[in-house]
């Protein structure tokens, strides 16, 4: 039983996961939204959409303008500009679904973790790590057609990425899908018993009843 | 994977598990222990054994002599005196075997799990509650035949030892064993994943494998 239940506290909780590119961590995310019922955050941004790509689905695609009237607007727990298209996480959207009680999950970069957790202290920040880097290149090379080049870009760029790792509240390695998956499962039930609500509520509901 | 497999850090944790009699705390641990393997620590008592009682499973007995001689040479984690007999957790016993990686698990009452956290800021503290007290009244109840005093006597010592919550990192309710075991058992997995080490050593080792 969730100690958010048991208190009528019914709001749910923000988690952030991010890692380098080829870690699986949106593989992650999507088992342990299955498994447990936690939502996803669709995030919004001005690149046109792929082919098979839906409004609301992928991302919510929107024209420059409504991208910097949302952002004039406070609508953004962050956003950032990637290679000239804009990419934004809206407010109303997770905050209405963490009232609702629902747990958010958010598959983000480590800038817009970081702005996530000034924005909102109270998310939980986890971090998918690779079992090594050798794995990651053999796993970013099986997955298309990429350059030498581009390979070691990339695996620069995850370098990069795992020096924000101090930011973040947990660590997991995915060397075995499986046990990544119940691992942040894990973290996510351990974090909902966390004693950081007011106790005293605790103990006047047990005396109320003696 | 544990984190600390990874990073070769073969160091157990040292979990404690606390909560009013009736909760069901032992058969928590019990299960927990037996689905993950963790070690449980044999406090060392100067009561008589009772009945069927093994020196070094249950408890070790020992002689007021030895318990005294033990507590001189600072060989207790925690130790107390209850109806005037006396407990202590040996220090040695759980240090050897957090060395050793094992994780330890420690069912304890109030007082004993805020001495453990004053002399092991890392242990992690988790305290079971009932449903409600009407529940753990009925639990009482049907254990034994103790007086309507008695019953009622515990249950006073219950809201007493709920008062101390506000010490502990984490509340589980024992509405439902299974859900229990599960939660304390998410509580071990997500503890070892913080991100509580030195996160040098983690970008160090990617850096390395670049």
């Amino acid at each position: 039983m969730k100690l958010g239940e048991f208190l009528a506290c019914k709001k749910g909780m923000l988690f952030v996961v991010s890692g380098p590119s080829g870690t699986g961590k949106g593989t992650i995310c999507k088992n342990v939204i299955k498994n447990i019922g936690a939502d996803i955050s669709v995030s919004m941004t001005t690149r046109k959409p792929r082919s098979g790509e839906k409004n609301g689905k992928e991302y919510f695609f929107v024209t420059e303008e409504e991208f910097v009237k949302t952002i004039k607007d406070d609508g953004f727990l962050e956003h950032a500009n990637v290679f000239g298209n804009r990419y934004g996480t809206p407010k109303a959207n997770i905050l209405d679904k963490l009232n609702s009680g629902k747990d958010v999950i958010l598959e983000i970069d480590v800038q817009g973790a970081v702005q996530i957790k000034k924005a909102f202290p109270e998310a939980v920040l986890i971090f998918v790590l690779p079992p090594n880097m050798q794995e990651l290149r053999r796993r970013i090379m099986t997955r298309g057609t990429e350059t030498e080049q581009k390979i070691n870009e990339r695996l620069d760029k995850s370098l990069h990425e795992v020096k924000f790792i101090n930011r973040y509240d947990y660590a997991v390695i995915n060397a075995d899908l499986h046990i990544a998956v119940s691992e942040v499962e894990s973290i996510l039930i351990a974090e909902h018993l966390k004693l950081r609500i007011d106790t005293n509520k605790i103990i006047t509901k047990y005396e109320e009843e003696c």
